[in-house]
């Protein structure tokens, strides 16, 4: 048997105790799983699981009885230390940590390895969406070039609103805080910080190395207004949130913001609290995964999948990364923005546009607004294009700038 | 150092060769891997590997130092007996052969655990997409209770070519061969059988127990015609060939035949060659799974990602299932049909239907014609209706029955 410790009893962490306590993972573990104790500070009176809860992380930590640390405390402290000692203690770690593995992935799997243990983390990315493992083992024969996907179930589900029901910004954050899909605080999921996280724990198992998460180029949704959402839809496009990366030589370019993508695009349809990620192997094409990206089961169960990997495999094949990897500023790809000004007089802010950006494709808008997407261009030469104009007609005139997709 | 033998040198078989030849999987999988010898009857001279060619079977089975075989070479015969005999002898076997998996799997299984080596089969569905690994690893917390796909790139070519371009099946049959995409006989794929011994496979692995995939009621595509696909677009559905499965007490419900699915559906939106498998789990919900499911390096490199996890897990964790599945025959599911009958004289024919059916909804349609989909009810309700209007109308005048996604 084996005695596995849940260390933080929230929403994750007690939906693990449900499926452990409630399941008999004998016959698909090979021997039966047993939650010995639950770290927690606060108490569970009404809980049936109360019995097991132990405030002193020492406690479990010296209990030799204990092979598998589950850690759903979630951020980094005190997650980090408490699952560096784990690991050196010789113990398994599992988690659906992604802030904790996003920012010392590298460091903690290199412990686990050196102590002969596991260090798994498949709830951190897209809840119960298989992703982490496919893309360690079974994409073992493939390159991966480039990841693309849309990671938080949250902003998704608050642009989905605004495209389909013609919500605002604000009316549907409240939806989705209403709905518990969104946090008092929103700010990790509108400004982007945990697709950010995703896409960093994703980038660095496919290309091997791990990035500095708060080196990427992150924008959220909170300037989305229902106008670019209707100028997208008038060039047949919708308005994602999506975290993407690329490999481009030894460096990886990755990025953080909402993007404008065709109807009939894999991702343009995903609508709602799900995710999808599109994976680009070398030998596959295009893969994707979709399914809802957070919850309380489908996250626990992903979470206890990788406990039941560690009792089955016994610590091999565990996904790793290297420290050391490094981002470039630009992909050195020519790409397109779409660019909504304010226009007093349409006619001269129009001459302006077209003398600093050439050919661009003008979108029809109300008479004090000029609104157009660039012709596919060097990132750095559009940028500096943003800038002659916002010298014209002035910062705050610049109302939207989104990458369109090529 | 691992060697491999390879069985068959066709299309996956040389896709494996070299990738295993040409690329260094030290790192990935703990030790080199190579190709120590390929099972052909033919010379290949102008290949690099022609030198690996080795005639019989006795000779790679007797080499101590092949720890790996890699069965590419399609069909029952020989392949049944080589994989009894390699796994019999303690070697692990890779394969792609979705049809000796379906058929002899439970067996093969058996066999593999009995003799502490693995029988892996990722390549045999979905191509390059991970799904068998997932649904055995992945969602090893999960009760799996329905699974649903667009499992065949053939026939999804074909009636995309259809829907989208308005070709004639025979046309979209024709430019499938030509483009590689179908066989010279193409009955296997568009006759439904490939997509059958794919649910087989994936709903004995997802649900425990062996199923007999030639007791799977089974349509193709070749009855679809442009005014089948014109009548669905009217009523806002495309025609898909579906694969589906659901688990029902402990037995397993499954059908293979074209489906009428809504514009919006996560299937609907599926085209071309790509395959997509939905697979539904008690915690999880949804997920789905994306990409092309056949081709030679997507298959190839799938069965490579098979031989480094064995490379690595050393025989552990591999899927596995039982003999003795049962499946039923009727769902028990409220289900809906579109129909579509001649009819010389529209208003009598309606009447009848009115008169059988009871309340249904109508499709506009040509003069001759009287199209129209029942409600939900027992699909024994609706084949006794079926029945009693061909006894009216005539055997000949039924022209298309698609069950419709409620």
């Amino acid at each position: 048997m084996k005695n596995v410790a849940v260390l933080g009893f929230g929403t994750v962490g007690s939906g693990v105790v449900e499926i452990i306590c409630e399941n008999d993972f004998s016959q698909k573990a090979g021997e039966p799983i047993c939650v010995k104790a639950i770290l927690e500070i606060r108490e569970f009176p009404d809980s049936p699981y109360n019995k097991l809860i132990v405030n002193d992380y020492e406690k479990i930590l010296n209990d030799p009885e204990i092979d598998i640390f589950i850690e759903t405390m979630g951020g980094v402290n005190p997650a980090y230390p408490f699952t560096k000692r784990a690991l050196e203690n010789g113990k398994s770690v599992v988690t659906s940590n992604k802030e904790l593995v996003s920012t010392h992935g590298a460091e903690l799997l290199r412990i686990a390895k050196e102590n002969g243990v596991n260090y798994l983390f498949e709830a951190s990315v897209g809840g119960g969406i298989p992703i982490i493992r496919p893309i360690s083992n079974c994409l073992a024969a493939n390159e991966i070039t480039e990841i693309m996907g849309i990671l938080n179930g949250t902003t998704n589900y608050i642009l989905t609103q605004m495209i389909k029901n013609g919500e605002t910004f604000e009316n549907a954050l409240a939806d989705a805080q209403a709905k518990g899909y969104a946090e008092r605080n929103p700010a990790a999921d509108v400004e982007g910080h945990d697709t950010c996280r995703k896409i960093a724990i994703l980038s660095a198992l496919a290309y091997g190395k791990h990035i500095d998460s708060t080196d990427i180029k992150t924008e959220g949704i909170t300037k989305i207004t229902l106008k670019d959402i209707e100028y997208a839809e008038s060039v047949n496009c919708v308005i994602k949130l999506i975290g993407s990366s690329k490999k481009i030589g030894d460096k990886v370019y990755a990025k953080v913001g909402p993007l404008m993508l065709p109807h009939g695009h894999a991702l343009s349809e995903v609508d709602g609290v799900f995710n999808a990620i599109l994976v680009k192997g070398s030998a596959t094409g295009d893969v994707m995964f979709y399914g809802k990206g957070a919850g309380k089961m489908p996250t626990a169960s992903a979470v206890v999948a990788d406990v039941i990997d560690i009792v089955k495999h016994k610590g091999t094949g565990a996904p790793f990364w290297d420290e050391g990897g490094e981002l470039i500023e630009d992909s050195g790809d020519n790409i397109r923005l779409y660019i909504r000004v304010k226009a007093a007089d349409k006619q001269l802010v129009e001459s302006k546009i077209d003398a600093i950006f050439g050919k661009v494709k003008k979108i029809e808008s109300s008479n004090d607004e000029a609104v157009f997407i660039t012709s596919a261009s060097k990132e750095v030469e559009l940028n500096s294009g943003i800038a002659k104009l916002k010298v014209l007609i002035g910062d705050e005139s610049i109302l939207s700038v989104i990458q369109v997709l090529n």
